[in-house]
């Protein structure tokens, strides 16, 4: 049957597992970290971010990520992207060879102030930087605008705010914008009013903390919106609450997407393998879809 | 701003958690139950399942609801129902005072006779006996349609089917008719293919098996359906997998509908007490909402 809502036919997911799920678990090996970007590779994944040039002292999880992408290779047809929080970070990144970049600022100046010591000016000054030496490697950037829907300081961010963010984002010279649901304060209502401002170019990066990540993919999609961060078996968010507040899950989002007839270039029951890997690795996953499984046995 | 959806401006939410929910938990004592349902009065729940009249062998949880309808008593614009399996559970539950009967037959054919012993056109007659009795007491009867959206067994379930046996019960004398997603098979292409054939004057029983509930929920409330059940904690579902497999949580439906526009009736501060009194009562919630509070802090 033709739906009663304008979806588009196809979307383009990044799995940020390796990096956002992973960071808040005990550090793996890095010969998992690679098997399990891997697996996601082998579902059909696009885009993973694969790690973070952190301080490995801050995120002793993240260690390594310049010797997982070499171990990793270049893969053809695939984006292995690296968080990156500052210009050293962004220079290791790009001497390890990753594809592309994602960097965060906030919409919230007291969440960046607590979070980054920078204000979002300053924030703003260093995505410049870091666009133009992603630039002379010809390698995109992605900048992520942490609390697009809402700040635990201030309470409500004005979408005409994250409007501005997200143009001064570009202005520097990012290829993308990614609006982020840090802590899960979106609602469709809040996703609309962000789309209403910025577009629908952007992508969604969401989290299940109050159970409404996936309700506002879909909210985002029906307004337009083709671009979803998600994660494998919905790891992520705080450490101390593992299995409320991850990121949207994998599973979840193919099972649904899939279902409604958009393409994710996703194949379910291999997923749901890289789900078991996972699940090996760090134990019980938050992601419905994991234990349950598709719609029909076996997937 | 105005919202790109049309939504309807209230909802009537039926809390189904002290019956669905509790029923895969260990016993209550009959106080606590009566608290829940106080609590979830307290909270602004209008309509609430507050038990079953089934066996107390096949389920020991829901014995003595005759007597919490005693314990509770009537209670001005607030409607107590009980589900009944059979005419013998009508008659108790009209003996004891329940104020509407809720009465489930099944879309599928396999699960009808796996689960009650009765094909389908066995479970329609009872439903028409049942209502038969309760029009003679004057209650209402809303007869849930289970494996609405997919079967374990047969797998799909063709809307147009859904579609004759809603319409059946409805000539068998039911006030109301809800579509069950009893096994989490529902996505919003379902729901919109079911909808397309029954009509928005439904209710929406959801369950999170493949944590799709709630974006399900959005998908009928853009639809136009404005009766949804829902579970205080996101508690019920298989007794084995308590937090994968529940109804969609009362606290999430309430956050999200409220955070658009749509009036519930219901407080979440006072949500999040009753949330407060069932964890202590049952232990961890599957609920996000229960976990991670309102969108500001203290609600």
């Amino acid at each position: 049957m033709t739906l009663p809502w304008t979806l588009p036919a196809a979307v383009e997911l990044r799995d940020v597992g390796p990096r956002d799920g992973l960071q808040v678990h005990p550090p793996l090996p890095l010969v998992d970290r690679a098997r399990l970007v891997t697996a996601l590779i082998d579902a059909g994944l696009r885009e993973i971010e694969v790690g973070s040039f952190v301080s490995p002292r801050a995120v002793p999880a993240m260690a390594g990520t310049a010797e997982l992408l070499a171990l990793l290779g270049p893969i053809p047809g695939v984006t292995r992207t690296a968080l990156v929080p500052n210009e050293r970070g962004a220079r290791d990144a790009l001497a390890a060879g990753a594809d592309a970049l994602t960097v965060t600022i906030s919409a919230s100046e007291r969440y960046s102030v607590a979070n980054t010591k920078m204000t979002r000016a300053d924030g703003l000054a260093q995505v410049e930087r870091i666009c133009t030496l992603a630039q002379a490697a010809g390698t995109p950037v992605d900048v992520v605008v942490s609390c697009a829907f809402g700040s635990p300081y201030e309470g409500d961010v004005a979408p005409a705010e994250v409007g501005r963010i997200c143009a001064a984002a570009r202005d520097a010279g990012a290829q993308r914008v990614t609006c982020a649901d840090t802590t899960g304060m979106a609602t469709p209502a809040r996703i609309a009013a962000v789309v209403a401002e910025v577009g629908s170019e952007i992508g969604l990066h969401l989290h299940e903390t109050r159970g409404t990540g996936l309700v506002n993919a879909w909210a985002g999609l029906t307004l337009g919106v083709t671009r979803f961060d998600c994660s494998l078996g919905g790891i992520g968010g705080s450490p101390f609450a593992v299995g409320a507040a991850g990121n949207v899950a994998t599973e979840e989002l193919v099972f649904l997407l899939e279902d409604c007839g958009v393409a994710t270039g996703v194949e379910l029951p291999a997923l749901l393998r890289a789900s078991r890997l996972l699940a090996e690795l760090v134990g019980e996953l938050p992601s419905a879809v994991a234990r349950a499984g598709g719609r029909s046995a076996g997937a």
